[in-house]
C-alpha cells in the first residue's frame, strides 16, 4: 500500500488472471490496465482468437504495457493453471454444475488468505461472447458470481477483470471509509473558531440582525453550528475574517452602497 | 433484487451518472453498460467532445442502448447536477482542495441512505485525459477515491463507472458471500453416504488395501473425510456406487485386466 515505486507495487504475488479464448485485442489491453490498477501482473492467455502480440491491446493499455509484454500464451486451460493451487472461475451464468459460488468480495478475501499462506491463486475469465464453458468451470475450485442487476448481469470482459482487481486490492487495503483531505492547510483550532464568533456576533448585534431579543441565544447556536459543522481550516477561518471585515467596512462607508453596485 | 423484468430492475432511483466532457463515444457506451449491470439508468453528459448521439457508444452497449437513448446532454456541470441533493466526484488525483474523501464502498452506503430518504444523488466522472477539474470537484459534497495501486491508480472511464455501479448494487444486496450451487440435484443425506462407506470398506478389506491391520481405523477415517468434505449430492453418491461396482466387477473377471487395456 505504501510508496509509489512501480516495481514494488506491481509485483504482489496476487492471483494470476487467465483469459480463456479472448476474442478482442482491446479487451486484453483493458484487462491488463485493470490488473495494474489492482496491483496484479500475472496475465495468461489461453489460445487468443487473434494474432499475438496484438497491437490493439497495447493501444488501450495506458501504462500496463509491461503486463501485456509479460503475458504468457497457453494451448489449453489445463496448461495455463497447472502451477496454481487454487483456481476461481468468474461467470455471470449459473450452470447446471455442483459448485461453490462466492461473491467477488468473499473470493478476494479467500485469495488473500491463500496467497498469504504461500500458495498460488488464479482467476479464469471466459470469452466475450459466451463466457466460460462447463469444461473450464469444472477445473475451478470456486465459481465467482457478482451480484448484479439480474436483467443485465453479463459484464464486459475488462469490467469483470476490473471488479476482481478492485476487490483484490480492497481485501488488502486499510484506507478508512471516509477522511477529510486538507490540501496544504491545517484544521482550525476551536479557539480560532471562537475568536471569529466573538467578532461576528457583536457585528450582528450592531446591525440589528438579532432584533427579537429572546431569540438571540438560539440564533447564535444555529450560526455557530453552521461553521462548526463545516470542519474549517485555519485558512478558511482567515477568509471568514476577511469577509466580515469587508462587509462591515462597506456598510460603515456612507454612499458606497449604491455607487459600487 | 428479485425478478428479471427489465423495466423493474433498471429503474432504481439510484444515483445519476454524470460524465463531464467525455471524449470517446466508446467510453460513454461502456459506462452505460456498466450502469445497467449495477441497475442504474440516469445518464447525463456535460458537453461531450464528439457528435451526439454517437454511433460508437451504441456499438459497445450490449443491451444498454436504452440508457444511451435516454441520456441527457447539458452545457455545464452546474446545470447537469441542478436537481440533485447529494453529489459525489470520482477522481484518482488528490487535489489541493479541502474535501471529504470517501472510498467507493463508503460512498455507496451513503448513496443508499440518501436515496432511501427520498433525495437524489449523482456521481461525476471527468474526461478520460485528465479527470475532473477543480471547478467541478468544488461542486461536489464528497470526493470518491478508490484505494488502488498507487503507481497506477488512474482507471479507464468505463472501469471507474463499473466500480461505482458494482458498489451501488452491493450496498443494497444480501447475497451470502459463499453458497453451494447444486444444479438440479439435492445434497446426499448422511445415511446415503454411510451406505456407500458400508459397501466401500468391505471391498477394500477384500482386495487387501488395509494390509496393515492396526492402521485400518485411521485409514477409514481419512477416506471417509475425503468424501465427507466434498459435500456430495445424491447423484454423485450414485456415481460413486457405479464406480465401485465397475471396479470390483472388473477385478473379479479373470483375463479382462489385460485384454481391455
Amino acid at each position: 500500500m505504501a510508496g509509489t515505486d512501480k516495481t514494488q507495487t506491481s509485483i504482489t504475488g496476487g492471483p494470476a488472471v487467465i483469459l480463456v479464448h479472448p476474442q478482442l485485442g482491446e479487451n486484453i489491453g483493458f484487462a491488463a490496465r485493470a490488473m495494474m490498477n489492482g496491483g496484479l501482473s500475472d496475465l495468461r492467455l489461453v489460445a487468443p482468437r487473434d494474432v499475438w502480440p496484438n497491437p490493439k491491446s497495447f493501444a488501450v493499455a495506458s501504462g500496463a504495457e509491461g503486463v501485456i509484454e509479460a503475458a504468457r500464451v497457453f494451448d489449453s486451460t489445463a496448461a495455463a493453471i497447472a502451477d496454481l493451487h487454487r483456481v476461481f472461475a468468474m461467470t455471470a451464468r449459473p450452470r447446471d454444475l455442483i459448485v461453490t459460488v462466492a461473491t467477488p468480495r468473499d473470493a478476494a478475501t479467500e485469495m488473500r488468505r491463500v496467497v498469504g499462506e504461500g500458495a498460488k491463486a488464479g482467476i479464469m475469465f471466459g470469452r466475450e461472447s459466451k463466457g466460460l464453458e462447463n469444461d473450464d468451470i469444472a477445473l475451478a475450485d470456486t465459481v465467482i458470481q457478482a451480484p448484479l442487476n439480474p436483467a443485465h448481469s453479463s459484464m464486459n470482459l475488462g469490467h469483470a477483470v476490473m471488479v476482481m482487481a478492485y476487490e483484490w486490492f480492497q481485501a488488502g487495503d486499510e484506507t478508512p471509509g471516509r477522511t477529510l483531505s486538507l490540501g496544504r492547510t491545517d484544521l482550525a483550532t476551536k479557539e480560532e473558531l471562537m475568536t471569529f464568533f466573538r467578532r461576528l456576533e457583536p457585528e450582528l448585534d450592531a446591525c440589528g440582525f438579532f432584533h427579537v431579543k429572546e431569540k438571540r441565544p438560539i440564533m447564535v447556536r444555529k450560526i455557530r453550528n453552521i461553521f462548526q459543522r463545516a470542519g474549517l481550516t485555519e485558512e478558511e477561518v482567515r477568509t471568514l475574517h476577511g469577509i466580515l471585515s469587508g462587509l462591515t467596512r462597506r456598510s460603515r462607508t456612507p454612499g458606497n452602497r449604491d455607487s459600487d453596485d
